[in-house]
């Protein structure tokens, strides 16, 4: 478990670096961000989880510790009164999304907060195909419950996800959607 | 900066050894797993950023990493459809609570969430009186804009927070005092 979840963090690390700028949690941060500027919403990427070894309190070194699990989702806040939550994966598969990809705990979370009244959902980005799709939690829960597979077809996704497409600034207006679904499309602010 | 805010993950960490399960972050810890099994709230604590400078990404182990200065607050979640969005901290003066505990986009962060419509609040402990007491996001702000004082006196934390007492279980029921403010006191869940 340790070492596929720090193998992935190579891999998204190597990506980052690979397509500075243009990987989806980049495009995340970036929109986030967009959205903190202009005072539309408070939504953070929360830091990985470290298990802390060996510390050099008097310098603030840390000189042995480990990567966690996350317990939650990578990303929540606020967003016009109501709690966001979600997480974002990409997949270079062009027929389907691994549910491996998303931690059982992950998936646990998101429908206890979407029981709370949440605006939960998760992003995905195929990105061999290009296409980033916003999934609500309501249906990934509903795929899990009533099939039997391990993945999610990329056509379900397709039927029943919102495609998220790339714009200039920011480049993924993920809030652009959930305005659609949740506020009657109204402009974001 | 970065040995201050060390020196204080120093501290705390010394604490919590001494007081093991009764220092404010633990009490804070334990009711939101509290909350969580009795499925009335979803709250965590956001893990502490970190700084990664050397990593072996084959073993997951990380050599080397700084502390890093958080841009939120400590804590946030859902209950009862609302956004919850708090900061806790522990102070051993018995007459008042220096705002340099609380790092400035940390309040600027939970005024901006506040004015989403997030529930947004300070825990504070006075360690050495054995009080603890919690006090509104608005309260702090219309105090920071009315006085030019870089603390916050005892009597007017008493006079405008409300008590957290100290119960079984949760040790301190944060959420109940949530309930009275914004809920008309309906019981938990």
């Amino acid at each position: 478990m340790k070492n596929n979840f720090s193998y992935s963090i190579l891999k998204s690390s190597k990506n980052s670096y690979a397509n500075r700028g243009m990987g989806l949690e980049s495009d995340i941060n970036l929109a986030n961000e967009y959205y903190r500027i202009k005072d539309i919403a408070y939504i953070y990427k929360k830091p990985t989880p470290i298990k802390l070894v060996k510390v050099d309190y008097t310098k603030g070194l840390i000189k042995e510790a480990y990567f966690e699990t996350p317990s939650t989702t990578d990303y929540n806040g606020i967003y016009k009164g109501k709690y966001i939550d979600f997480e974002a994966k990409e997949t270079v598969s062009k027929t389907s999304f691994a549910l491996s990809n998303i931690h059982a705990h992950q998936i646990k979370h998101l429908i206890n907060v979407k029981n709370k009244g949440a605006i939960s959902f998760i992003i995905i980005r195929f990105s061999t195909l290009d296409k980033t799709y916003l999934l609500e939690t309501n249906i990934l829960e509903e795929f899990i419950n009533t099939s039997e597979r391990k993945s999610i077809p990329y056509d379900y996704i397709k039927e029943y996800g919102y495609e998220l497409k790339i714009k200039y600034s920011p480049r993924i207006d993920y809030l652009e959607v959930i305005d659609k679904l949740y506020f009657g499309g109204n402009n974001n602010g």
